[in-house]
């Protein structure tokens, strides 16, 4: 029996980067040691570090004026570094409030600067959770004139959320957390002036967040700003102010060659689609599934759904679990059913499960 | 030939811990998915994290008064944490400053609360580097009345420079830097307010940071503490309030396992110590050799020494990687040799050292 794993984070990684990481695990490179053990200042790890950031940049195309940082803290460490790097506290941050990620971003940017949230999830006529576009903002000229920087989480992981064009505003940095999303397909980065993800989702294993940051950007912290979340530091002294997460980083590194081998971002976008689409056509084709989620928003990388009868949950759950279908349970804020399908999740993992979600509703429905 | 890694972290981690996560890799507890590749919610690996706890709490005898916190951002990290966490802005945190780390800390402390450093390392008559003891403070008694602790470090890595027994000042909570000392010999817990530690020198691959803070301590961070910094939000949600690095916390705890097997903290000091002996016995018994150090004052785990003659220091190093024995440069701060014995490194490989150092100082000395 195939085992697949729907984690929303720590996530699967590639099978391949697996395999390789498992070879390598003991030594390294013939150095006789592992990755994990050698210095982040030796020659060895810088070429790894340098490569990996290298890879990432080729696959989203990083402009030359974004610096790559790789740092500690996943994206709720983000949630304060954002707003600490790039805001004054009487600078004005602008949210858009699109499900349990982004309200959390608002309360701790809310410690270091004003905040204004333009919109907020909300629920059509047809009860479906969406988030109201762009015309719909609560917005004035001076509130405007005062922003620092506009955030938002394009995939909502918990709410399978999505916003799958970037907001568009002047000359407003717009931030994005990409946790859930980053690397699933081609992105503009010059859309944004600052990109982060935690790794434990799209890169690798939790305990690491990659940022992309415009370079007109820096040098403007506020003196409170711990030096190991200072993007300035950061950027300067190659993610290696302090000692970075080493083995994270590495293993980062062979995911983003996984990427390129499979084909870039064009060709794991058509995958994602394809999984996505899959999933979607099972429970809507399904009256005893259920998704929430306006079409126009429904998550490529994280799809809740729920079962007709909630009391079947449990059931559901063991029965996937016996048929090497791992991890599917809702985040315990929302209950219900959650299978998150990153890149790393191959189609097959997907047809395992519609299989085994129109059989259980065959039988128990 | 044997490989010996002496890097001061990332450094190298117990042989047999290395093989165990090598060996379940791909496939952790027949869960057909690596540790690093599971929800931090998920039973199994709660299961792990609160036995690695245990685990640490056996080997420190740390009281139930005493919180444990796994977090993000190494040593650095703990610079800016601890003061935002115990002290108010206008409290005095007092220093110990014996070599680089200590100062670091300083310096990261004067953003967020008024400091102020009692001794700092100093050059004796011999011109060996040594600690003023306590007698040599500068501290008033006002000033003694607003400290809300007093920082110091007990094992400078870079300077080869510690010290052995925890100052004493009346209810000033003590706070101490082990990340190059934590578990190398038993300690007495209850003679600090926090102890922390990064991993990556005696725990486990770097990326995280791990907090000893006695509860007494907790509910006053400062308002502009990031969450995710914050030791009460962290021990309120056993570490994870936010996903905390899962693969480093799970290796962490083979290496708690692997110290209980070895006998525990009493039986790894004894050979650590044994380590130590033997390599200063070779530097002291060696004119070509120097480690400039007060004897009172030399660090158990990391062993400076230089070269009579540093024109050689190349050759040396090429000479000794040659011979298996790797990472013996001295910090770029300040130049010549470096040894670091922590725990995992057999007394083979200082065996092994110390023959290399002999034999190159009888034919190039």
């Amino acid at each position: 029996m195939q085992h697949f794993n729907f984690s929303a984070g720590p996530a699967m990684l590639p099978a391949d980067v697996m395999q390789q990481a498992q070879a390598e695990f003991l030594n390294w490179q013939n150095l006789g040691s592992s990755v994990m053990e050698i210095s982040h200042r030796s020659k060895p790890f810088i070429e790894v570090a340098a490569q990996a950031e290298q890879d990432l940049r080729d696959l989203l195309a990083i402009p030359d004026n974004y610096k790559v940082l790789f740092l500690q803290g996943g994206g709720r460490g983000q949630f304060a570094s954002v707003p600490l790097n790039i805001a004054q506290p009487t600078d004005l941050s602008l949210h858009l409030q699109s499900g349990s990620w982004s309200k959390g971003a608002v309360e701790e940017a809310a410690k270091y600067t004003r905040t204004h949230v333009v919109t907020q999830d909300a629920v059509n006529a047809a009860g479906q959770r969406y988030v109201p576009d762009q015309t719909q903002w609560t917005l004035t000229d001076e509130q405007r004139q005062q922003a620092a920087y506009l955030h938002y989480c394009p995939n909502e992981t918990v709410d399978g959320i999505a916003i799958f064009e970037p907001p568009k505003c002047d000359k407003i940095p717009v931030v994005a957390d990409m946790s859930s999303t980053i690397l699933s397909g081609p992105l503009n980065v010059s859309d944004y002036g600052v990109i982060y993800a935690s790794a434990q989702k799209n890169i690798g294993p939790s305990g690491l967040a990659v940022v992309i940051v415009r370079d007109d950007l820096l040098n403007q912290a506020q003196s409170i700003t711990p030096s190991f979340l200072n993007y300035t530091l950061a950027a300067n002294n190659d993610s290696m102010y302090n000692t970075p997460p080493t083995y994270s980083w590495y293993l980062s590194g062979l995911v983003f060659k996984w990427l390129k081998a499979q084909g870039g971002l064009s060709a794991i976008s058509q995958r994602n689609e394809a999984k996505a689409a899959l999933l979607y056509q099972t429970v809507d084709n399904n009256d005893f599934y259920h998704n929430n989620v306006a079409l126009a928003h429904r998550s490529i990388m994280n799809v809740p759904f729920t079962l007709a009868d909630p009391a079947l949950d449990k059931e559901f759950l063991m029965l996937a679990e016996a048929n090497g279908l791992a991890a599917l349970k809702g985040h315990r804020s929302v209950g219900g059913m959650r299978a998150s399908i990153y890149n790393a999740m191959p189609i097959e993992g997907v047809q395992a499960l519609t299989e085994f979600m129109q059989e259980f509703a065959r039988t128990k429905g």
